[in-house]
């Protein structure tokens, strides 16, 4: 997704500054293997918020069809985390702590929509929330709360 | 897996009889395609135990080139979720009704060892908890611990 | 509490009719002594919501004079659970199956304010949040999130 | 506590000395009045390991006559948090960050034992559990189960 954005030219040229935060989230989502395996990529972000959508492809269901509560977590931990990270500056990146996720409902549908956004901003913790979100053609359904903790980590030099 | 097992013969039909416990489970993994995705397999089953390995694939990585916490979570999740199964009779299964995850430890390494095991075997509610270990050569780092709640629910008739 | 409705007379009759919820809750509540040893009240309750204060006394305190983590807890969780019996009906009550809290600031100020709400009004396992508020004079500051999940039990017959 | 210590004279001056992590686990625990208030008392302390008793005082009961859920987090969350205290240095102290307790029995019998232990002794975050168990005479049932991040924090100066 970076690499594409890099051979867009310069009208794309804010969105590959890393000393934005959007930009930072973006380069981040871009370089997890797992996102793309999973199909997911980010709708939105603003300064304490991000929104992921993930289609749910056969490769990430369970038993009975539906996707994998892995697949939530996935999506829902990630959208806390880039809510987090879109706080940081850029010498700082996140990592989890913890998570805790509350199941309400399958995930049945097309796609998920995880709307992450911090509670808490602080230096080092960050307190995160994400609600995820089922939808099929104009019905949305509420399937899972994400409470949990991000850790800000000085980015190691390389 | 299980459609392998078939062709076996007789000597693994005792595998494939959904009316001891392990088959079940491993039936039930079987038709998990996430499980399938992230090369995930049982190692063993016993009442109130499951063990999962998994490798860490590329397409599970996170942003650094460790195993994503979804992967992490994926495989403590399903151990902790057959642990809970192993219990039950043929006529329920289990879904997660909510699950914490403490990650204490980067997923580095060539592959998962989750151990999943029931603390508190109720009829319908099953307090679980699993550990998930990362592997490289003779070394292994305890890098998650999990701590849910499943439901028993009523298998549908179909 | 309930004891000194009763004594009252017609005009709060409804409020010890145990075939409302908010009288359900309200008698429950009453029933419990570590609330009256906080010095916790009820301060309203509507269907899926109940809001709870009690004032940080020193009995209630930590070692560095503010209320203790289990006076966030102890108001969070009720506030919680009685936002869960507010939607069922007077055959059944509701345990704690478990609950998170994340601790966002300490305990500082007069007292403490607890909105709890039900996010999945299941019949059997109701997800449940609660957000605890510390007050001083005009000052609320956003101190703890709670997520859960109530157990509704029948009531055992005496 | 610490006070009657000091008037032991010599021989136990070793648990005044607040360069022992005993000592320091003590002297902080004496200062919380929610501790003493539940009547909670700390039987052991070792590096990373801590185990607290408390009645079950009918000052800490729900609705049911069964020790309140708050009691029980009390108790598990001053285990875990003094089991982390236990391992650092005399210029910090702990906050809980976060806390999971899943509940598995009624807080039933004359007393509860709450046994702390640090998973991960980080050093700026500490991930701990404990179990606590109700006693009953000789009949002691294992009824939570906490999980949770403590964060060591330095010692404001005065």
């Amino acid at each position: 997704m970076v690499g594409g954005l890099l051979t867009n030219g310069c009208q794309m040229a804010h969105n590959t500054d890393d000393s934005t935060p959007e930009a930072r989230v973006r380069a981040s989502f871009a370089r997890q293997q797992m996102m793309a395996t999973l199909g997911a990529h980010i709708d939105e972000v603003q300064k304490g918020y991000c929104c992921i959508h993930a289609p749910i492809l056969d490769l990430a269901r369970q038993q009975h069809g539906y996707g994998h509560a892995a697949l939530t977590f996935a999506v829902g931990d990630s959208a806390a985390g880039y809510a987090a990270l879109s706080l940081l500056d850029e010498a700082h990146e996140v990592v989890t702590a913890e998570m805790k996720i509350s199941l309400m409902a399958p995930a049945r549908g097309a796609r998920l929509e995880a709307q992450g956004r911090v509670l808490r901003p602080g230096k080092r913790l960050l307190t995160v929330q994400a609600d995820v979100y089922a939808c099929d053609g104009d019905h949305k359904t509420h399937i899972a709360v994400l409470l949990g903790t991000m850790v800000a980590v000085p980015i190691a030099q390389s």
